[in-house]
């Protein structure tokens, strides 16, 4: 079965999709911009706060007059004036004065420091008693602390979270450019598909792929099309890529893309005009039939029929492809401090050249997260619901130990 | 400071607010059910597989025909008849035959593994050579392996990914039952706010909560109802509270929860006929100011004005609250399993009698993750781009010391 794939490495894979470009952009408004991939580089052009800001209700002071302050030697200040939010104070307080201040308002020239109301005792005819010292900054935010004039804020290809969408709305974007979604069809292949609605006969069954993939796309934010099911058939595949093409950026089709007599993938992408097969197989497991073919701005994706290896590929390669799409810069690298460091319960076999992913349940076991992995056949619905997330087995290697300290990436 | 606010612990408070009834159910259907919790306990009413299927292209045979099968010494089998993915077949195989079989294709009776077409030579005139054994079992599904007529497959409660997605697809639940989401309205208050859209004069800012807020919930997949900036004022307060309350289950207002000069929320929630406070402050840090106020299925909740305490509440808190009116069983605890362990890169102090969520950076060194707080005043937006996630210091703990392995919620 090796020969009929020439199966390549997970790397050089990547190396492949890579190439690809990246879509166009487009400016939308900052409520529509979760989940989306900045389109430049976003440089603050104010300083955050604009001004000395109070973060208290209390006196704006020189911190000095409050030094030493205590129960026993109370120190004594004349309230010169009350700051409320929309002032914006020029006159200055000396020393032995005071301001009274808002939160959020502006500090006025000369204070550095603000006392807040509870440790303020007012003594009546303008005087505050203060019982307690305020070190110089104190209750305070400065002018530009949080972001300065000229910061680079955020940068090309980084997703908007929640995050990043309170500092795009705390400097005044309202709408912000980002890459364009990828438009993404998938389809399911396979004579002996059935629609979920229907009650399969013997030897069918129903079309998970299109609800459990397309269920992926739509968790990351695309929006896939659904042609539907097409047959094992040479000339349906053929006309449903070519049809989908038309306004797709990305196709997928689960099923089909492994060399048995009814897999007729390759064979309808090797017809379309333009479309170049740039991989067949790919060394890792699951995911051995994985197809990539290109034309131009567009690809077309053979993905394992089995939804549980689909899955996997969709994980590992298609989801960080897509963001690839949208100018992610490193979409393929998982960040070691991101994942779950657990003990594997048993030996893992592997085979030496190919990129293995075992899916493990993680259970807490003293003071130590086991890793267990899920057993079953490949392809049981089942192993997916018992499994947490996935252990990655490097290529060179033969396999991981019982006690091995594994990285587990959550589904 | 203490004294205005009737602290309760944070236990307490979600024993306050899991007394809140579960909201309505309704069906929708299975491609609109992504992220909901499940209204029902689901039991499958079907085998899966239905049949003994062949999970390759190959041949159905008896196992024992093939022990000892090997280069130097093959067995040979007769080819009785070929089954295709729509046969239901009736006859069995002998001794000594086999069947041809596609990929999904229901095994003949007297069959029990199938050997695949890559491990067979055609002899031509209906005999085929097997060079290497197979077990029982083996490339086979056997009939209910993957899931039992009767088996309970999720429960009540359960959120819907994209693996339940492709178990309910596959024992064709179409149509599911669903807790209705929650409306959420949120409202932003404070005299200091002004729209993103404008440049805030000395003392101003821009409202941020709207859309931070806002977005945390729109990553959950709840379409928050935002009525927009209210003033510190008590009539105002009251007027969009009675307002949202009409068509809201849950109301949730940033700003002016705390006690100072400007704080009218907690004023005008008690003015709100029905409206019952139920808790104001919690003994969280940052989220102290916060107010919980009932009237039969409805509920407000006053929020820290200043983002990065919202957001805590919001994450340790108001998010997991959404998941119980919907029927999530234990939304407030977190499996140790899914958290990062890092180890602290410095001592943390914290009050005893208070949780405390510090705000941390995860970064390899050496072998280790490290946890590094994030320093700068709270309040401080950037500290919510430098964080990855948050660790707790529980109630009865004056602190962390450094080197201290510490648990680690990512954003």
């Amino acid at each position: 079965m090796e020969d009929f794939f020439d199966v390549i490495k997970v790397k050089d894979f990547i190396s492949i999709i890579r190439q690809m470009p990246l879509l166009g952009t487009e400016e939308v408004s900052l409520e529509n911009s979760g989940g989306r991939r900045l389109a430049r580089d976003y440089f603050s052009h104010e300083d955050l706060p604009a001004t000395n800001r109070s973060s208290m209700d209390g006196y704006a002071v020189i911190s000095g007059d409050t030094f030493g302050a205590g129960d026993s030697n109370p120190a004594y200040l004349q309230v010169a004036y009350s700051i409320s939010i929309e002032d914006n104070p020029q006159a200055g307080i000396e020393q032995g004065s005071c301001a009274g201040i808002v939160t959020g308002a502006t500090l006025p020239p000369g204070a550095d420091s603000v006392v807040m109301i509870e440790h303020v005792h007012d003594m009546g005819q303008g005087t505050i008693e203060v019982r307690k010292p305020v070190a110089p900054g104190e209750n305070v935010m400065l002018r530009g602390e949080d972001v300065a004039k000229g910061d680079l804020v955020m940068h090309t290809g980084q997703v908007i979270d929640p995050r990043r969408t309170g500092i795009l709305a705390a400097l005044g974007w309202n709408r912000v450019q980002v890459f364009k979604r990828p438009a993404v069809a998938l389809i399911s292949t396979g004579d002996e598909l059935v629609d979920i609605s229907q009650r399969p006969g013997p030897g069918y069954i129903r079309d998970v792929n299109t609800h459990a993939l397309g269920e992926m796309l739509r968790v990351q934010g695309y929006d896939p099309y659904l042609p539907g099911i097409v047959s094992d058939d040479e000339q349906a595949l053929k006309e449903v890529f070519s049809k989908t093409l038309e306004h797709s950026d990305v196709v997928l089709v689960s099923g089909g893309s492994s060399v048995g007599n009814r897999d007729y993938t390759l064979k309808a992408l090797s017809e379309i005009k333009g479309l170049e097969i740039q991989a067949h197989g790919l060394a890792i497991s699951p995911g051995k039939p994985t197809i990539f073919a290109r034309r131009g701005r567009q690809c077309v994706w053979g993905l394992p029929g089995q939804v549980t290896s689909a899955q996997v590929v969709m994980l590992i390669l298609v989801l960080p492809f897509l963001g690839h799409l949208q100018g992610e810069k490193d979409p393929f690298t998982l960040r070691e401090e991101f994942l779950i460091r657990a003990r594997l319960s048993r030996n893992l076999a592997s085979r030496y050249g190919r990129e293995d992913y075992v899916r493990v349940r993680l259970e807490k076991s003293g003071e130590q997260i086991m890793a267990i992995p899920v057993t079953g056949k490949s392809g049981l619905l089942r192993t997916m619901l018992q499994a947490h997330g996935l252990v990655r087995i490097p290529e060179n290697s033969e396999g991981l130990s019982k006690d091995h300290q594994v990285l587990v990436r959550l589904f």
